[in-house]
């Protein structure tokens, strides 16, 4: 019936709104019941649902059997990690793939057969999930004796297809790879160019006091690759070089060439492709998010206007005011952004809406959210008014970093006086009292800036919190410590009692002070610049981090097969810095920390870049633990997480800070105002609006949405 | 009279077309003897002898008194270096400084009296002159006897000046500072802070064995600074982290997070500030050549219209197609430009210029030079045109290209099979036998592309030119070979015999070969683009190469100053990497070789970054052999050196990479004509024309041409 339909079409019209908002692709069955399921499916609970199975799956490494989750990295201390039973993990692994196999069929019936059969990242899904299975019943079957578990490289692949931000990031990145790879084989004609002729310069000679150069790094073909390649990486940069140079300064004129023509201008050359290339692709993808949200809008207009209440309008399709108040009040979207459109919707005095109108009303969505700080109160005395002027000036901040300075000298100071006493001699009556008149002036000034301002407002503002958190939490020790351990006096060295020692306290508060000095930030223009690009950049670089984290993943998988058991224990003679590398057996995820860093987590990981996995390349290819394969590894290794990726962050940062900083000289006076800003703001004053045919068109190549003209 | 008054026109407009031509400043006196001594100042003979002059002045301390030009840089083996006696050096110096007072007493009178007085660079000039004089006398008055020499740190003044393209990069750099001044106080926040952080984290505990990280790494205030700032430059980025690592995995957080915001954001968001603000001032400063080349011009036609012999037209002045033709005669510039100019004059059926058309006219100056090759020979025999079109073949060079790799893969196959040989054992007629074979290839290769295409239009490819020199070269070696140690046969081991040994002949050989392989470069496109846009970058890099001397020889000088003695000699025991530590004296240029880096020549330095620096700064300062005047002088250098000139690199990388790539995509078809780019023509697409009022106002403000109307 009529009704029946026009609740279609309002649905539906919920639907692609809803699609439009979260940049989703509207080409999905539109039918009354796979509306509600792709509802359902799109609903928070859904989605964090299959959240929580991707972190549980992913998670599973750290405590699946090879693994080493302990306190100290060195083995001479470690306590055997706990092995779980054979089952345990295969179950819980079980149902996250239930999970995966129900998200799959949802997604699979919501695009429908057609799309199906187009969509390879679906499909891919599809495989995945089947090779996870039949790997889970091999292992089963081995009572978890089996040691190559193709699912684990596969496991990353989850996290990978369910966010779209991620997929287009992994498309730009597939983009610049033919680029990359001629920078890659470039550099791999001018290694093995040098290295020809290094074999050729220091060949063997019949004295044998004078081919020193030879003996260590040149001595055959794969040796002097390695040699050179690690100098590309500058790890072993003075060291190669020094026999040669010993006896002729001019050989220097060989590394310094090739250091020169490797590093300084083909590595860099590396940071110059991506940056180009990535620039381009990054635009690409938001402008085609642009593409989606207007889709979205249009459909939604497209299927309102066919609404039966309407009159049919043969000239121009129109909307009705009440339809989309109607469609409105269901839609899921932010509350700031529904209200500006109800308003703006009052305030229109029609009621009918067209195209144009429609699309104009649901600009709101990509507008900045500008923050409305809540006004301070008003106060009747004239003292109160006085107070309110003098502790709401910036100058009574100015004042309180001031004070936060001099409290950051004073412990700098006593630390240098302390530096080389004993513990036992330390007194800590000086510093004890210093911290407890600032922590009495962080107070006041606290509790004098919410008089001022008032609550709401003291709170709005984000450096207020982090200093109030702070003040809170240095107070609350404070009280702690003298609860525990009497007030300060000269000679003040209590005994231990309680949970920390005095010693412990006082450097916890102290690190605390050091950290509160932090909210000087927003006070100087370029660091709250730089630190509002930092912010940025983090928040765009979660893509990336994704991207690293499954490549981290597959990679450490990936070496725990090739190398469990291949690095044989050494007994635990070495000492100081070598200490790590004395293991005993391959664990998980301490096998990168012994193979490749000297640190073991899969989480300690991301601090650690190119110096590293060199030094590690090093010592394993000095001491010959290793193979061949495993050579080409940890070459890869490096390749794809100190360059690769480094350079990927250095574009994205070069084009986000560039942006911030050309707009910065526009806005100016609108400092004052904090933006919330994401990929997709950061170029819309470059974005092209898609015109009326491009919508349309791509709207009647819908596959389940029959539009009535 | 009239004719003395024609004349002095045409001088004028002759010198104010070759300002134009060398983008030269139009600000100096005009009348007829200044024009003549103006001219012979910029002839080549007298910039050729001012050139001359600053480089003897630079190089005097390669041999001035603690100087180590020796061979070797291991002092075990060294010889004394020779010491010129005293009053040598000094009277070439004092030669020198007389130049340069003839020099600036020529400038200062050309640019007259109100224009020297705001000319900063030339009272510097005159200041660093009197300096130095001054210092040459208290010198040659202690009898050489004396170590601190202001003089010998200025002396790298003189290059500075002599250069308007170094003095230009020098006003963009300093334009930056303050932004990258930002950048390192922030840096200067995040290290201090961290420190503090660090001290407290790391204290002193009661339990000795605990206590590792505290003693190692952050015993006390200036310890804990130069482990982070070490830990900044990633020298010692594992070592550093593991004690406390070792006791507990959590400690490493504080280390990664350290690292990736120094290492990734801030040292990375440098690159970001320098290449933003960079770019902006080099098109700033190109804008400025332009205009300078514009105003030339313009000043050029203004002086030849107020030529008597033209018609006095009131509305507009013109000028007289004869006069110009007499100008242009007299003229230097390059004939090419001169030979086309001279050809749409006479194209021009007009005897009179407006301002318009002669500014047209000398457009030819902007206009890329396009080579044209010369035909090929024209053969009358069918035989021959048949060789002809066969030799003539892309074909053909690239089967040469195939024979060439041949050649590098047999070669490279003898090495590995060698590898392991003592050299006794060799058996030098593989490779003599096949090397014979390929070299004579090589020759007919080029005899018949000679034949093909005419020696002239041979020539005119520079990658033949490099191929034939190459190929005469190997040539020559062989035959040379062959004369002594006779032709090759099995078990061809002949003894050593005149300069160089047969094995060393057949090395030289093969690294001929292998250097000519790069022959292939301009039949790859990518690798092709890759090697003109690093030539084009080391075209414009002379003037950062110009200023990073200066930096260095500053730097090299200072160091002797500060550091003559403070190395004392620790014996000959030491060996391997560490020998040339072992030093006795601190000698002039090795004292960075010493001190700063384990290699000694000035040359050898511009190879050297972050690494080495940090190496040696690591090394001194665990010795704490040096003070801590030293250690301010060493960070210093790593921030100038490692840190700013690399990112500057990066800058200038960056931005002449992405306008060729640019470019690339637009002129795909024209890539047979090879086009001389520079920095002007490089920007030429976003430069704008000076308009016709702010070339006039700027004549008008000209302090000694007085132009009639």
């Amino acid at each position: 019936g009529i009704g029946a339909d026009n609740d279609l079409y309002i649905n539906q019209a919920i639907v692609f709104i809803e699609d439009a908002i979260q940049y989703r692709s509207i080409n999905h069955r539109v039918d009354s019941k796979s509306l509600w399921l792709y509802r359902w499916y799109y609903s928070r609970t859904c989605q964090w649902i299959l959240s929580l199975t991707i972190t549980i799956i992913l998670a599973l490494a750290f405590i699946e059997k090879p693994s080493s989750l302990t306190v100290t990295s060195d083995v001479r201390y470690r306590l055997p990690a706990w092995n779980p039973p054979c089952g345990l993990t295969e179950s819980i692994e079980l149902l996250c793939f239930l999970v995966f196999v129900v998200d799959v069929s949802v997604k699979s019936y919501l695009v429908g057969w057609e799309e199906f059969w187009k969509n390879k990242w679906l499909m891919a899904y599809i495989l995945t999930l089947i090779v996870s299975l039949t790997d889970w019943i091999v292992s089963l079957s081995f009572f978890c004796a089996e040691n190559v578990r193709i699912r684990r490289i596969l496991r990353p692949f989850f996290l990978l297809q369910n966010s779209s931000m991620m997929k287009k990031t992994l498309k730009s990145i597939n983009s610049t790879l033919p680029e990359m790879a001629s920078v890659v084989l470039l550099l791999a004609v001018h290694l093995s160019l040098f290295t020809m002729f290094a074999m050729l310069l220091f060949a063997r000679t019949k004295d044998g006091q004078q081919d020193k150069e030879w003996v260590v790094y040149f001595r055959n073909l794969p040796d002097s690759l390695t040699s050179l390649l690690v100098l590309l990486t500058t790890a072993n940069n003075p060291d190669v070089m020094i026999p040669a140079y010993s006896k002729n300064r001019a050989y220097s004129m060989f590394f310094i060439l090739f250091t020169v023509l490797g590093n300084l201008f083909l590595m860099n050359l590396l940071t110059a492709i991506i940056y180009n290339q990535f620039r381009g692709y990054l635009l690409k993808s938001v402008q085609s998010s642009l593409f989606r949200r207007r889709l979205g809008i249009r459909a939604a207009f497209e299927v309102l206007s066919s609404l039966k209440e309407a009159p049919a309008n043969a000239q121009q399709s129109y909307v009705s005011v009440g339809a989309l108040q109607q469609v409105l009040q269901k839609v899921a979207m932010d509350s700031r952004c529904k209200q500006a459109i109800m308003r703006s919707l009052k305030t229109c005095s029609c009621d009918q809406l067209s195209a144009a109108q429609f699309q104009k009303l649901f600009e709101e969505l990509d507008k900045d959210a500008v923050k409305q700080h809540p006004p301070s109160p008003e106060y009747q005395s004239r003292f109160m008014q006085k107070m309110q002027f003098a502790f709401g000036h910036p100058y009574f901040g100015y004042l309180g970093n001031v004070v936060a300075l001099a409290n950051i000298v004073s412990i700098c100071v006593v630390l240098v006086l302390d530096a080389d006493k004993q513990p036992s001699e330390r007194d800590d009556f000086f510093l004890g009292a210093i911290n407890c008149f600032f922590i009495l002036y962080y107070l006041l000034e606290m509790v004098l800036k919410i008089l001022a301002m008032g609550l709401k407002r003291y709170l709005s503002y984000p450096s207020n919190r982090f200093d109030g958190l702070l003040t809170v939490i240095l107070m609350v020790l404070e009280i702690a410590t003298f609860a525990v351990y009497g007030f300060p006096h000269p000679g003040w060295r209590p005994e231990f009692m309680g949970l920390l020692s005095l010693w412990d306290m006082v450097r916890l508060v102290n690190m605390l002070i050091v950290f509160r000095f932090l909210r000087i930030i927003p006070n100087m223009k370029f660091m709250a610049l730089v630190v509002t690009t930092l912010l940025d950049l983090v928040k765009n670089l979660r893509a990336f981090a994704g991207i690293l984290v499954v490549v981290f993943y597959a990679f450490a998988i990936t070496g725990i097969m090739l190398f469990e058991g291949a690095v044989v224990p050494m007994g635990n003679t070495s000492v100081g810095p070598m200490n790590s590398w004395s293991i005993g057996r391959t664990t998980l995820m301490t096998l990168l920390s012994k193979c490749l860093s000297r640190k073991a987590d899969f989480v300690t990981l991301f601090g650690h870049f190119e110096t590293e996995i060199i030094y590690c390349l090093l010592y394993l290819l000095s001491i010959n633990l290793i193979c061949r394969w495993a050579k080409i590894y940890f070459v890869a290794w490096w390749l794809i997480s100190s360059v690769i990726w480094v350079n990927l962050f250095v574009a994205l940062l070069l084009e986000n800070f560039i942006h911030k900083w050309d707009r910065r000289c526009h806005r100016e006076s609108l400092s004052d105002i904090e933006y919330q800003r994401t990929v997709e703001l950061m170029f819309r004053d470059v974005l092209e609006e898609p015109t009326e045919e491009e919508l349309m068109e791509k709207l009647h190549q819908h596959p389940h949405l029959q539009l009535c003209r």
